[in-house]
């Protein structure tokens, strides 16, 4: 690594002189070095150096983890069901958060526990009210996208301090809801990243 | 390190020699790979290769998280408390779970947001009923220390399925509550981790 420092853009083959070595000795920790991103090969040119240490290289593979690859099944229901429906489709399903859509299946809200819990204290008839009258609506919403880097989701989740968000494909009438993105989720790629199932 | 996995123990003076360098000019290179956890020095004896791969000293680094490090501070209301009183509490500090505790201050209970919910839709008065009689109790509450390390801490809270844990510390009588570590803790420790903060 001293000598691409120093020298490079260099072959591999002038590495292998001024070490006193023969290519063949050195290909595998050359194969290596540039597997674990310390060092890149051009062809016709050469290895350099890209002046990465081991946890900035670390956080480039986080930042290539998608909203895909961690994401879960989206729990919707519609604009018109009483907020008591809600609570009861919130335990059936065992989710933190509902998305509500519209009769097209397009988003127009999200109600989270604290917001049925608000509801649930006032003196309102639960059974009655509809859940668009509580909800927090479009387009107050933050939503991603399925190929969105993980980590920027988890930033924007801590900023927001919200516990969740909707996965969306966007169409010409708006969005449809297709995974739900939650702090479980961020949680289990922590443990996944201690375990090493992901690098 | 080709050097030291095929004759390791071995001095820096002997690897420099197979290198045709002096010590002097290795001791950089050798001090980072032993930063690094690739190799191991040991006072006359030399260096050993500890055949660990980038990602498993990163679950290294990873493991030696503690809990202290990303606690947050506990909200606590007294078991006789109404449910009522514990959702506004829950409300004015705006976390998702509850500590109960005796008037010893000993942790007797938790209460989760989806506790108060279930109370909540319920057909008792929410103002006269005291948190003792809807909250999860002692002994089937999962507790952590501020030494614990995080990762360890967070796969108990997916395989529980449980948001949040109270930080105890044991004495004679039972548990004081220090702090409460969540999901939000979780994800904040997995930003860190991308923005290279913690390494």
């Amino acid at each position: 690594m001293q000598i691409v420092k120093d020298h490079g853009p260099i072959t591999g083959e002038s590495i292998a002189e001024k070490l006193n070595l023969t290519r063949a000795t050195l290909r595998p920790d050359l194969a290596i070095l540039t597997m674990a991103g310390y060092l890149e090969a051009r062809p016709r040119v050469g290895y350099f150096y890209t002046g990465k240490t081991g946890s900035q290289l670390l956080a480039d593979k986080i930042k290539k983890i998608k909203v895909a690859d961690y994401q879960s099944i989206p729990v919707v229901v519609n604009e018109n069901v009483s907020v008591y429906d809600a609570i009861v489709t919130m335990f059936l399903e065992d989710v933190g958060t509902l998305f509500v859509v519209d009769d097209e299946s397009l988003l127009v809200g999200v109600l989270s526990r604290k917001d049925l819990l608000r509801a649930s204290i006032g003196k309102q008839e639960l059974t009655t009210i509809p859940v668009n009258i509580i909800m927090t609506r479009m387009p107050n919403i933050a939503v991603c996208y399925k190929d969105d880097p993980l980590i920027e989701v988890a930033e924007r989740l801590i900023e927001k301090q919200i516990d969740a968000m909707p996965v969306v494909r966007k169409t010409e009438k708006g969005y449809e809801v297709i995974g739900r993105i939650t702090k479980t989720n961020m949680t289990k790629a922590f443990v996944a990243l201690a375990k090493d199932d992901l690098l």
